[in-house]
């Protein structure tokens, strides 16, 4: 049990077990040597569990990130015009990156970012893209940059190179109780965002039941921790955080999302998921130093002017999609089975659990439990009622798209359990609960 | 990462990490499925940072104390009338064993013990006792206990399958900065003393700078912790605390502690050894249910009418050792080489590191550092002085005993790095500074 690294790994386990502050070589030395296999997996669970109790000083959380950031490949955006990305912590139905990237594109900032696919009950960008046949995410680096110059947006799949440390030291936290620490969870989200070269990022930490954050206190301080992080980077990084108690818009599952962020991009969205995108996009202007008073009006703008619509179209035509699809999103494939669930009382709608329609999605075929499973674009779930609607008993609040039946019973019991309809409607909850930079 | 574990291990590492307490089932599960090989490193070290940070009940390490003791063979004694055990924390010049295993064997005690040898600084009893050639440490289990039952005492080498948790999971915490933690030390040294059989136990803890623990409160602890372990597993267990600034007796080194071992069994060895083995047979008395008042004069007695001397003799015999050698220890084979440390000053001698004198003999050749190294059993060093003495000029301290020079020169330089001569004489210190029962 010996370890080559020129650290003595012993020594600094116990000097974050003592309380102690590491320096940045120290991390590097810890951090470095695990991902290049010279530090072993026990003596990091170890190190990491020393972590989760004794807590990480705000600088050491930064040199952290920086470390495992610098893990891997680095994207360099250096020579595109004003940067930005946009992350958010994890939600169903959440189709924002779809509508938030071409309004960012439309008001003149340049996105050129990487997206994962979606695992479990939580949806993945690339996942919802691929809707359109045709579309890739698999661009070279010199198209991705030049598509990037062109059109302002460009989006690809999440490279293995990127922030490698992190990927390994998530894979021991999942297995050693070490997942739920704030400087663990902050270091891992903006390890890849510092890697993938934005100068300015906006973060939608989503707080709730469903969420990493349950509640908005948690969700503040990670929030701070992101942005404190960014700050000690050079970055310019700014937060929202978003209630999930509820899906955002009436969607949930790709095809579905994909229409619905169509609509939103002509407009004609959900009000909640219009004001969220809105809202990010205030906060990259005022972080990219643009006046936020008018920030506002003008990011509502390109909803309405087509603008962000024409950006979104050869966003798609230029990673090989069908750009005649964005304008006739009708003809997108949708499962064409249907299955209502309908209330068992007349009242008002009390909470539709977010989770819970993840996993419906997830079991209609929607989403995957391992990486690397295919899976069915069509399928999906829609809120016909969201919470604080009335609704008659034997009323419709919730449609099933699926196919052939797949997964249907498991889907109903799922969205059934999370449904509520109560006597007195609820107060309208708030969607942005607070932001931070 | 998976883990063929019935108990889902991260949820018992979380549990660890939250404050929580473990039934035996669960460290059955945790430490059992380690032993096996099916609950992996990672996860074990993170749990003993967990138990380092947030600590065990009583019952929790007694709990872990048997389930250690029953993750390999167990030694049964239950035929064997009244027997006894000893441990001692480590310590240097140490010969303890070989008096008062005597002394409790002539009291009407069975002693059928395990032994380690030396690593280290630290001597081995099986170590010292090879200085007769042809004892052995190799009995089969049936000649153990047959010559345990016909002459009191027997001595075996450790077996690998003694707890041999406890050996994965030592070596797991030496590299994971997990090794100072109260309950994994107390349940370390007393999974070894359960499988090992014996009824009653008697544990002398060293206290001191060269020590585990380095202060009294420490040492304490440690010994409630072991004592409390061995009543919740209906064992008698007393402990004994002792200073171990300074060495005990005048000799180190295997060899020349035998010889010193000889003189205390024949009632003229130095005050502070005899006085310790005697404390100790006290202790073992007393758990044992006899009456205190007497225990110490009896056991003196053994020292002096022979009977401790008789049955070491019949011990060494039967275990292939020339009985001649125990009265005619002159003829134990002692390093030629002579080389004095001599005092710098006139005055009184301070202190004498026992962390120094160790290191030392290890330095000569006497003990090893790494397991099965050869080691010369006739080199060591000698006390000429203890501290307190007074000291002229020049006047000898230390002498060492060497084969050829080898290791001379370090072992000087540690001698003289730990010797200090002082202007007035320190006031004498209590060798046995607290009893636990």
């Amino acid at each position: 049990m010996a370890s080559s690294s020129p650290f003595n790994v012993p020594d600094l386990i116990r000097k974050k077990r003592d309380g102690g502050e590491h320096s940045h070589a120290e991390l590097e030395g810890l951090i470095l040597g695990y991902t290049r296999g010279e530090v072993p997996d026990y003596q990091i669970s170890a190190w990491l569990m020393a972590v989760y109790l004794r807590g990480m000083t705000p600088q050491e959380t930064a040199d952290l990130t920086l470390v495992m950031a610098g893990s891997g490949d680095q994207l360099d955006l250096g020579d595109l015009p004003r940067t930005v990305d946009k992350h958010s912590t994890g939600g169903v139905g959440d189709k924002t990156s779809l509508i938030l990237t071409p309004m960012l594109s439309a008001l003149g900032l340049t996105v050129a970012k990487m997206s994962g696919r979606g695992l479990a009950h939580t949806g993945g960008t690339i996942d919802k893209l691929e809707s359109f046949p045709g579309w890739t995410p698999e661009l070279s680096e010199e198209r991705f940059l030049a598509q990037a110059r062109e059109i302002g947006l460009a989006l690809v799949g999440q490279s293995r190179d990127l922030a490698p440390a992190d990927g390994k030291l998530y894979a021991l936290r999942d297995v050693t109780a070490t997942v739920d620490c704030l400087p663990l969870i902050a270091s891992s989200i903006m390890s890849k965002k510092l890697a993938s070269g934005a100068h300015t990022v906006v973060l939608d930490v989503k707080v709730g039941a469903g969420a990493f954050m349950q509640t908005l206190e948690d969700g503040r301080a990670l929030a701070r921790a992101m942005v404190d992080i960014g700050t000690r980077a050079g970055r310019q990084v700014r937060a929202v955080l978003t209630d999930m108690d509820a899906p955002l818009g009436h969607m949930a599952g790709n095809s579905l999302e994909v229409q619905e962020a169509l609509d939103t991009l002509r407009g004609t969205g959900p009000e909640d998921l219009t004001e969220l995108c809105v809202a990010l996009a205030v906060e990259v202007l005022a972080a990219a130093g643009e006046d936020e008073g008018e920030a506002a009006a003008r990011a509502r703008a390109t909803l309405h002017d087509g603008s962000a619509l024409e950006k979104f179209r050869a966003f798609v035509a230029a990673q090989g999609g069908d750009p005649a699809l964005v304008d006739e999103p009708g003809h997108l494939d949708v499962a064409p089975g249907r299955s209502d669930i309908t209330a068992p009382a007349a009242g008002f709608v009390g909470r539709i659990d977010a989770l819970g329609v993840g996993r419906a999605v997830l079991a209609l075929g929607g989403g995957r439990e391992r990486k690397g499973e295919a899976i069915d674009h069509g399928v999906g779930v829609e809120l016909l009622k969201k919470p604080g609607e009335a609704v008659d008993r034997g009323e419709a609040v919730l449609r099933l798209y699926h196919r052939d039946g797949r997964g249907l019973d498991t889907a109903r019991r799922l969205l059934e359990d999370g449904l509520s309809i109560v006597d007195t409607a609820p107060a309208p909850e708030k969607l942005i609960l607070d932001r931070v930079n």
